[in-house]
């Protein structure tokens, strides 16, 4: 009980090193779990400022004004950047906690630069003008040790309730994974608005579709939800709806790689 | 008001031809709604029997069986068989309407075979373990002519909220954008689970990130979603990805092309 009453009354300190999408969500989920967030670094001031304000934080886009007076440092940028970033960061910080979001990095991107460090990725589609609830999004933590494991996976439970550990190995897939069931599930929907477009039809019509096909995978297997004229190779639908798509080559390619991978596991039930 | 009330005291009488996923959602949305269903037929009497049940009709497995005394012929069949069964069912029967409801086949298949026809392609995926709301359907009619359009469009508003008019022509493009946006995507989610199962990862995790992305666009356009690797085709990310798909050359391919498109439609903005 005293432990507890004890625990409570630590109030992290944390940096976010970027003011992205994700950097900008989790770090409204971390305010309101009641962390101090101390400082927010981004290349430009203007996004910085941005962030920083929403959660009464320091704005900063200069990596030498990055405070040392913190306890967590999280990581949320490109994944281009992040190396470099890292290794600036965590020099003269060897008592702190490093956590970077990417979901296909390694946690070997901290190695030989900090003492504790691991991994925080929440995974998810963020998007500025699209608030989402941060309790429902699935986080995959792992820690270069088990306090530092335990330290992450009990930060990411204030703020989400479904918290997993998973190693950089199998988180590569996990990533994968989602950029087909997100990513590219997204781009058939814009494919889909682009054909609507052709014919002035409203994209609102494709609504209730899209909606039914993400409710019944939770029901179904995906591929037992299959349905369409691939799965059984109705070669006239299929060569007469190629035909509708001479004008762009690479959305014909598109239909054509993705109905032949529809009926070759069909083929496998 | 008179008007009103003989019309509602009308019962038309209605034969479906087909046993399927959709005739059996449509079957069961028409029947509820209060339309005599005289007969099912199916091309087996196990599946005609199992419909014509829950609908108080007659099965029958023998196209010269189809009664004469009715006055809607449903098709909802596949493709492939349509055209016969069109040719054989509406000999005979000149003064009954005949509908067929396959979203990529034009109305011109009753053309010289009937005087009273048309289309009612309700739009959306059936299957047999998944019940839908038929009322949330948007349901796309055309008729031979403008007293059959508008019989078809009355029968269709009293399942659906959601009916338009819409041409053969057009229906096309409507029913490609459809694989897209329902077949297509759900083979996203069927890879994914694929990538997911080949590390053990429960297939679940992926639901809040689906639901999300089909949430998102009834915010935003699809392309204002877009989130990932492919936006800005980060290659690091992208060849790293292909690399974990070298065992299987078609989802590789699939990855490359839906990437290649993903990035060319950002560049677009």
């Amino acid at each position: 009980m005293k432990l507890e009453a004890f625990k409570n009354d630590i109030t992290m300190k944390i940096v976010l090193v970027g003011a992205g999408n994700l950097a900008t969500n989790m770090g409204k989920a971390l305010f309101k779990a009641g962390y101090d967030i101390v400082q927010v670094y981004s290349r430009t001031m203007e996004s910085a400022a941005l962030l920083a304000e929403k959660l009464e934080a320091a704005p900063t886009n200069n990596i030498e004004e990055i405070t040392t007076d913190a306890d967590v440092f999280i990581f949320s940028v490109k994944d281009s950047v992040l190396p470099e970033l890292i290794s600036n960061v965590c020099e003269k910080r060897q008592d702190c906690t490093f956590i970077h979001t990417a979901g296909s990095m390694p946690i070997e991107l901290f190695k030989g630069k900090a003492l504790s460090y691991g991994v925080l990725y929440p995974m998810q589609t963020f998007s500025k003008d699209k608030e989402v609830n941060f309790k429902e999004i699935p986080c995959f933590v792992e820690g270069s040790d088990k306090q530092t494991s335990v330290l992450i996976s009990s930060l990411a439970e204030t703020i989400s309730n479904n918290v997993r550990f998973l190693s950089s190995a199998d988180r590569k897939y996990l990533h994968l994974a989602a950029v087909f069931a997100c990513n590219f599930a997204n781009h058939c929907y814009a494919l889909a608005a682009d054909l609507l477009q052709q014919k002035n039809i409203p994209f609102d019509v494709m609504l209730p579709l899209i909606d039914e096909t993400a409710r019944k995978v939770h029901k179904l297997a995906p591929h037992e939800a299959q349905t369409g004229p691939a799965v059984r190779y109705d070669e006239n639908v299929i060569c007469k709806q190629m035909e509708l798509l001479n004008s762009n080559l690479l959305t014909k390619e598109i239909y054509e790689k993705m109905s032949q991978s529809i009926h070759s596991k069909a083929l496998m039930k």
